[in-house]
């Protein structure tokens, strides 16, 4: 945090005599993705970083009528019950999934749009 | 630690067919992802999982010619080089930049349909 000058010292790369044309630094053509944007699609795609969450969500959207309670995914993922209840957990954390409790079972579904909004994120983010 | 992955003996994965056995539970209408999808999608995400990193790969995008280098990202995103650079080899580690020596400086492109992958993987994931 030291603002926005570039160190006077130790810079590994220092810009001595850049060649004219292509050196540093390309000009920007449009804007990138702001700070707010960046950290909420981060935080979407850090709950879709772990190979049994991806496994989970795509399981709950392949059950009948997108939906599934954790007794349906615990044996096709291999996992013990509260593990896998950690992880759903972190899909409705980050919006990617809802949970409602009926009786004794709650039941995950996708959440509305969750995914669409993602992918208008990525494209946002890189076009 | 102790609670890796379970047995490895059977893919873990039901048919897409219903299974006559599961009691509680809303049956499958189709097969969900199977764990080696689930786990290159997972590496990918997991290395969107990081508001810089989104940053920086949408900073890359929105250069001219979609192309840039590390002296054109540090001050935008406001991180030291040598952070930068870490978050630069994990994008490209993970398939979503290219890197391109040139002279002194080392330069950043998406990697070509690496964001039509994550989209693709997103939608066979979900539907």
């Amino acid at each position: 945090m030291h603002g926005k000058m570039a160190p006077v010292t130790a810079d590994p790369l220092p810009p001595a005599t850049p060649p004219a044309t292509d050196a540093c630094c390309a000009p920007l053509t449009r804007a990138a993705a702001d700070p707010e944007t960046a950290r909420e699609l981060a935080r979407t795609f850090k709950a879709l970083g772990d190979p049994a969450r991806v496994q989970l969500l795509s399981l709950v959207a392949a059950h009948q009528d997108g939906e599934a309670c954790v007794c349906d995914l615990t044996g096709p993922v291999g996992l013990a019950q509260p593990t896998v209840s950690h992880h759903l957990k972190v899909l409705v954390d980050a919006g990617l999934l809802t949970r409602e409790q009926r009786g004794r079972w709650a039941y995950y579904s996708l959440a509305p749009g969750s995914l669409d909004h993602v992918a208008h994120g990525l494209r946002l983010v890189a076009r």
